[in-house]
C-alpha cells in the first residue's frame, strides 16, 4: 500500500540538498520494504555525484537489506538520460524494485515521462503525482528554466510597512531586524546567483554572501552594470564568483575587472542600460535555476516591468518612514488600477517583530 | 474549583455587545452552580439598561435556578457606582452568590477596585485577573479613556504591497477586496465613532456608515474640517449624527451645515488647523471609547505626527503601485530611523486575498 507518509520523508530528505544540488534538482528517496519498513534513504548530493535514487539504493545495500520488491518514493520521477550521472531509472530496474512512486514528473525535455515510462516497460508498478506540490515547491526554480527557459527571479525587499527602504538621506540600517537578515541570507544560501545593481554596489558597497548560515556552496554574484562603474576595489569583488553584465564592450575597460576577479557578460542594450530579457536568458544558459534579488528601487522596477520577477519576498519592519522616504519598486506611473501587477500572497509569518511576505504572481 | 472555561464563555458572551454597550464597556457573564452547571448567562444590554451580572442574575431566576452560594464569573470587576444602572456588586451580595471570578479590575475611578472589595467585605469569595489579556483586548478603548482620558484612535489604511493608497490621478476603487471591505465594517461597526477628514469628503463623498454587516447602532460620524468647507448636500449628512469639527467661529458658515443636520464642534487651532489634541479631548468627553479612523495621508499622518495613533488596522492588496501613487501617511521627513514611530505587529491574517495587519504602538 502506498502511504503518502514515506513521500514526505522523501521531501525532508530533499530538502537537504537545498542549498548544494544547484544547477540539478533537489531530490529526495526512500526505499521501504514488504513490511512497511524504511530499508534505504537518499537525497541527491552536488551535481557530478549521486542523484537521490542511488543514494538510497547504496544506502539500503550499505545497511545490508535486499530491495528486490521493495516500493521506492522519489520526490521526482528518475532520470532517464545520460548526463554526468548514469540514468536512475535503469539502476532502479537492474536492483529489482517492486514499485516506484514518483511525486512529480521531470520537467527535463530529456526525461519527462520517460524515465517511469521505462520502469514501467520493464514491469516494474508505478505511481505518479503522489504530492505534487509539496515537490514542485521544492525546485520551482529548476522547473521554470526546464520549461521556459529562464531562471525564477526572487526579488527581496526590506521595508516598513509604508512601503519603504531608506530614509531620503539614504540611512537604511537597520529597517528590519536580525530574525529577518538571518532568514534572508537562507534564501540567498539555496540561490544559484544573487542579482543585484551597481547603485547599490556603490551606495552600500556590499559583501553579497551567505554569512548567517552555513552552507558549503556561496552563489554567484551578479551585477547589472551597464556603463561599468564597478570600483576594482569593491567589496563584492574580493570573494570569488562575481559575474558583471555591462553593456561595455571595450576591452580596456574590461581589464582592471578582470584583474580583480571578476567575470564580464557583454549584454545588448536596451534604452542605453543591459537589456534585462537577455540578461535572464544568459543565467539560464548558466543553468541558474533560482536567482536572488537584492538591489534598488530602479533595477527592482525594471525588472518588474519587463515581467521578469517571479516571487516577491517581502520582509516588513513595523514602522512608518513616511513620503519623503525611499520607494521599494521604481516604475512610470500606471494610468488604470487594472494595468497594477497582480500577486498571491503565499505565506505571511513573523521573524522577530518584523513580517515576512512570500508572493509569487497571480 | 474556578474553570477558565467559564470566562471564556463569559468572554464570548461580552463579545455580543461588540456594537452595543458602549459608552460602557462590553462585559459577560456566567452564573455555575455547585454541581459545575450554567445556571445564568447574561451580557451587557446598550446603555442605560441592565449590566451583564443583572442579566445574568435574571437569566438564572427565569431558568428557575437559585443563584445562593453560585459562582460568578465576570469579564470586568461588578460596578460600585450608582451611573444609569445601580450598582451590580450590591446585587449579587443581594443574590448571596458563594464566589465572585473577575477577568479584571474596573477601570473606571469610579470602582477601581471597590467592586470586589465591597463583595470581599460581605464576606464572597474573590478570584481576580482570570484571563485579563483576552478580557482586556475586549475593551481596549474603555480602559483607555477611563485610565488616560483619551479614546482609542484606529487608523484603518487600505494600500497596495508598496504603500499606497490610490494613484496618482487618483484612482483608488477597488485596491483590496470585498473580503477587506466587509472587515473594515465590522471595525466600524464597533466604534463609537468615525472619523474623517474634508478632503476624503470632498474627494469621494463617502457615507462612511456601518452597511456591510448588520447593527442596531450607527456610530457618529467626526469630520475634521478647520476652514468648514464641507458642502451642506454632502452624502455623509444624509444620515443623522454628524458632527464636524472646526475652527471657524462664524455663525453665518455654520447655519447651512446645522439646517443640514450636522452638529458644529469649534475647537482651538494650531497652525491653521483643528488642534488634534483638543479634537482627542473633546471625543472623550463624548464618551467615545474608540474611534475608527479612515481618513487620507494628511490626517492619518498628522494624528501619527501627535501622538494620537493608538492602533493600525492595515489592509494590504497584493500589488504594486509605483512611487508616482499616493502615500498611506503624509509627515515631514525624518531626520533618523530612530526617530521612526516603531508598532508591534499583533495578528496578520487573510481576507480573501488581501492581508490584514493589526498594529498598536510599541
Amino acid at each position: 500500500m502506498i502511504k503518502p507518509d514515506f513521500m514526505r520523508r522523501a521531501l525532508q530528505l530533499a530538502e537537504r540538498g537545498l542549498y548544494t544540488t544547484s544547477p540539478n534538482p533537489r531530490v529526495g528517496c526512500v526505499i521501504v520494504n514488504a513490511a512497511g519498513e524504511i530499508i534505504g534513504e537518499g537525497w541527491t548530493q552536488p551535481a557530478g555525484q549521486n542523484h537521490a535514487e542511488i543514494q538510497a539504493l547504496n544506502d539500503a545495500a550499505a545497511r545490508g537489506h535486499s530491495v528486490a520488491g521493495a516500493t521506492v518514493y522519489v520526490t521526482l520521477e528518475p532520470c532517464a538520460h545520460f548526463g554526468r550521472t548514469p540514468p536512475c531509472c535503469d539502476a532502479l530496474i537492474r536492483a529489482g524494485v517492486g514499485h516506484v512512486v514518483s511525486a512529480m514528473s521531470d520537467p527535463n525535455p530529456l526525461v519527462a515521462g520517460q524515465g517511469l515510462a521505462r520502469i514501467a516497460a520493464a514491469g516494474i508498478g508505478v505511481t505518479e503525482n503522489l504530492l505534487a506540490d509539496e515537490a514542485l515547491a521544492l525546485n520551482r526554480g529548476f522547473v521554470q528554466r526546464m520549461t521556459q527557459g529562464r531562471p525564477l527571479l526572487r526579488l527581496k525587499i526590506a521595508a516598513s510597512l509604508d512601503g519603504r527602504t531608506a530614509l531620503a538621506n539614504g540611512e537604511s540600517q537597520w529597517i528590519t531586524g536580525e530574525a529577518a537578515r538571518a532568514d534572508g541570507h537562507h534564501w540567498r544560501a539555496r540561490s544559484c546567483a544573487i542579482l543585484t545593481g551597481i547603485g547599490t554596489v556603490l551606495a552600500d558597497d556590499p559583501l553579497l554572501n551567505v554569512r548567517a548560515v552555513e552552507t558549503p556552496r556561496q552563489p554567484t554574484k551578479v551585477i547589472v552594470d551597464s556603463q561599468l562603474r564597478m570600483p576594482p576595489g569593491a567589496a563584492i569583488l574580493r570573494t570569488p564568483g562575481c559575474l558583471i553584465a555591462t553593456t561595455v564592450q571595450d576591452a580596456k575597460q574590461h581589464a582592471p575587472l578582470l584583474a580583480a576577479g571578476a567575470e564580464i557578460l557583454v549584454l545588448p542594450a536596451h534604452e542605453g542600460r543591459v537589456d534585462l530579457q537577455a540578461l535572464v536568458a544568459a543565467l539560464a544558459k548558466r543553468n541558474f535555476n533560482e536567482v536572488h534579488v537584492e538591489a534598488g528601487a530602479i533595477l527592482n522596477g525594471a525588472l518588474l516591468s519587463a515581467g521578469c520577477a517571479d516571487e516577491l519576498l517581502v520582509y516588513l519592519a513595523p514602522t512608518l518612514l513616511g513620503p519623503s522616504a525611499r520607494a521599494m519598486l521604481d516604475f512610470p506611473a500606471l494610468p488604470h488600477l487594472a494595468e497594477a501587477s497582480r500577486w498571491q500572497i503565499e505565506d505571511q509569518r513573523l521573524f522577530g517583530t518584523d513580517l515576512r511576505l512570500m508572493l509569487r504572481r497571480a
